[in-house]
């Protein structure tokens, strides 16, 4: 398996799988080229073993689960859920080599976190913060989908919004997005980008929802608050209010602006993280959570499959453009005003790869740059 | 994209469409291992353009057109007939590099040509001549096919009739077709293989043809003058009449027989032209057009379905000699004599390409002869 | 076609059909790298031609079948079942270097085999003992499958039939199997891993069997010899008795218990001979015979069916391993007890090609030891 000269770090936490995803059945899942067989042992805890038996190589997740071990579907060989083997056939020595990998796991915020890399630096204060995905004051649900492009491109699309205007016609894209300036801004794992549009009509999504939660009909004030999290998280803080309402802060500050300070709007967040699967796929994991109408479980329903139709969209355009990538490998691409943000992601990223390639410690304070894409 | 030592010259008109199927809508087409995006402009001509965003790459195919411009379906980036971006979002200076390629196109004999080289070598008078395609005094119609070989196999194919014998025996295929003899000649840019058959019966095809045509039954005289033009076109005048008619010319120079001297027989034109898609791909147009019952639109379509099935049987020829060709990359190829026309073809198209690789001028006087396939 | 360092001998008899495979029409067949075409001559006998006309590289196999001649069908050249051509289109004279390769062909016990190799070793005595299949003392069936595989992953399989308990649970896997002991032999050409498991219960297939046959029910004596004929058959002797009857022979040489040993239990021979069609893909033709219910062709048909199933299962197996090993080109594999059969049909493969490739005599002493896999 390719690891080396991959464009993503192997020293973070990867969402594998949604909670629910994992049962007491051998699951196959393949993260950062890496190929895993994931399981929920009988105290509710998940395991990720290496998917390849050390003798044959035979894909354990084609074999089955007794207990908390798994039991080759090839010639029998058994192991636990630390990967070391317990059982071989006719004999009675284990060969002290016999084990597969077990990778760190931790179960958060309804995903199902694992680290690919060194275990010794698997830092639980590490996984990414979605908490709207299962805090009681936040509704929500969401989806995985397998996107044929390189995990990147994803990020790329989420720290420019203008696209909504162009790919989301439909349902939250409108001119005011492409055309309103926004402000972008970094930290040394985060980078952010902000844009308001203040008096504008909502789009059709944004009118629907507004109306449904608080009967208004009229012009709105526009948010969209993109953070990213670097290798690969983003978390969108989005909504409307009625024009000219707390929405915006008094002081002005708007990307600090807090819930109740949004009162007579509607707020949501579009939760995203985006495994690499292999250097030319991606698993996306997304989910969007509201903070109105939180008992209506009929929303929660239309919205996510809503919000699935939309990122059906950017599939299209994802995979269109990672095709026309691959075809044209030298290609030197411009960054427009646009790119700013994603742009930064690209360094945030780029300077993790670069540090964990180079086998500097990741205090290490330069970011080299790279053009991007 | 390759575009080194291919097969073919970039400095030559290619059909890339039918007239009929290029419309106010955004159609993507390869040329040349080239990816082009082709519309019809509001005034009626066709527009060529490259068919990535200078941006992302996105190809342009899958945005939107709006009157003469295309709109980048991604970030809404927007281009002119010309190449030249005339909009960016959220930024109101236009880099002065953003443009992508166009190309000349003339529309001619029912077909849109692209010339994919050198837009100032880009001589309107070098469109091949298919003027039956569209002149009153013929009738017919045509398809395209997406053949997965070397454009070459078809010239090859075209070239030498004698396999309609074996490939072709239930309608234009028979014995004198493999056993007449023929003659071939050449030009700078042209090669020319005719065959007579004196006194035959006619095949399943063109019994049908003189009998429904001119009420005859009986032997013919039949006759195949094939018209190589460098690189990909291939006319053939075709056709059958009574025996000892004025199908051959008193002085016997068949290759000039005018229409005037077949009045007593039935003469059809195949005309093809072949574009290379990829290396390994190309683009079939064919028609068939026809110098009696004009007006017949029903024969109209019932000889184009006829042709159609009959190329599908080339096609399968085609694309599994291209896959045997594949797997024995140095297979040392035989000639025989029925293959004397497609050798001159070769090496006419074997001389432009080397031309144009080495950067002499197109007038250079010696055609390098190299081993056919 | 790639034949350099393949994993496969070539002076070798491979089976390549089902006798009832070949007819009066040209069936394409791909064995070790080499595409050939069969057909039935008037005789009865088989022809093996290379599929490819010495012309263009067209696939014989799509022409038409004349007598005992192959007209290619694109340009309509004649060969001979020597491969010799007979007829040129349009010219008198045959090229004389006008010919395809024709292999040597023997068939006998129900298989067509070939001989890729050098024809003037093609030695009839090296074609491996299959007589069960049409031996009327026995009584059977098979088939064909392909598999995407190396065919020496088969070989491994068959060799280590400890896989039953995991992958045949349902039909003759059970737990004895991966338990019991076994002895592991080899001569020059063959290996044999003989495994007796005394007074057990039968597993379901063999409990049915028993019962059908002689109305027994009761604990069983089972045995499985299997036998290993390089480059790639295999033969196991496989059965139960009565527990404590004659299928142990008194002096305890239980490899060689005759058949009037065993007359209070059933017996079958499983026929496997794997042919190598590509590097990476194997035609797995096999057969079980029994020595019991002769006349019962509805048992035939059953067991017939019954044991495809069961092939099935490892089809799925093997395709799977084989994706694994060619992620992981490195792995470095470890054997197991188990694997001590397998392990010398690998040296005794590798020996017939290292022989082979460094082009000594087959009769060299020394058999070169390599890692498994």
């Amino acid at each position: 398996m390719k690891t080396q000269n991959s464009s993503f770090p192997l020293n973070a936490w990867y969402a594998a799988a949604y909670d629910v995803e994992v049962a007491r059945s051998l699951m196959p899942r393949t993260i950062c080229n890496q190929k895993l067989v994931l399981y929920r042992q009988l105290n509710g805890t998940v395991a990720a073993l290496e998917d390849a038996c050390w003798h044959r190589l035979m894909p354990l997740s084609l074999g089955h689960l007794d207990g908390d071990e798994v039991t080759c579907g090839y010639h029998g060989l058994v192991y636990n859920a630390q990967g070391r083997c317990t059982h071989m056939p006719s004999q009675e020595t284990i060969n002290p080599s016999a084990c597969v990998r077990s990778y760190p796991v931790i179960e958060k915020h309804r995903f199902v976190w694992i680290w690919p890399g060194d275990p010794a630096k698997a830092d639980p204060a590490l996984v990414p913060d979605l908490h709207w995905n299962d805090d009681p004051a936040w509704a929500g649900d969401g989806k995985m989908i397998r996107v044929q492009c390189d995990y990147r491109l994803v990020v790329d699309n989420l720290m420019d919004l203008t696209h909504e205007t162009f790919v989301h016609g439909s349902s939250i894209g409108q001119r005011a997005v492409a055309e309103a300036p926004f402000v972008a801004t970094h930290g040394d794992r985060t980078a952010t980008v902000t844009r308001w549009m203040d008096n504008i009509d909502a789009p059709p999504f944004w009118a629907g929802q507004i109306k449904h939660a608080l009967g208004y009909e009229g012009p709105v004030d526009r948010w969209q608050i993109i953070r990213f999290e670097a290798p690969c998280t983003v978390t969108i803080d989005v909504g409307v209010a009625e024009a000219g309402t707390g929405a915006i802060p008094p002081g002005g500050n708007q990307g600090d602006a807090s819930l109740s300070q949004r009162q007579r709007g509607v707020n949501g967040f579009v939760l995203n993280t985006i495994t690499p699967e292999t250097d030319g796929t991606c698993l996306y994991f997304w989910a969007f959570a509201r903070n109105y109408c939180l008992g209506e479980q009929a929303l929660t329903h239309k919205l996510r499959e809503g919000v699935a139709n939309i990122f059906r969209e950017d599939e299209l355009v994802l995979e269109a453009q990672q095709k026309a990538i691959d075809e044209r490998p030298d290609y030197a691409f411009y960054n427009l005003g646009i790119d700013a943000g994603s742009m930064w992601a690209r360094r945030l990223i780029d300077g993790l790869v670069a540090r964990e390639q180079s086998g500097k410690a990741a205090a290490s304070g330069v970011i080299p740059i790279r053009s991007v894409a």
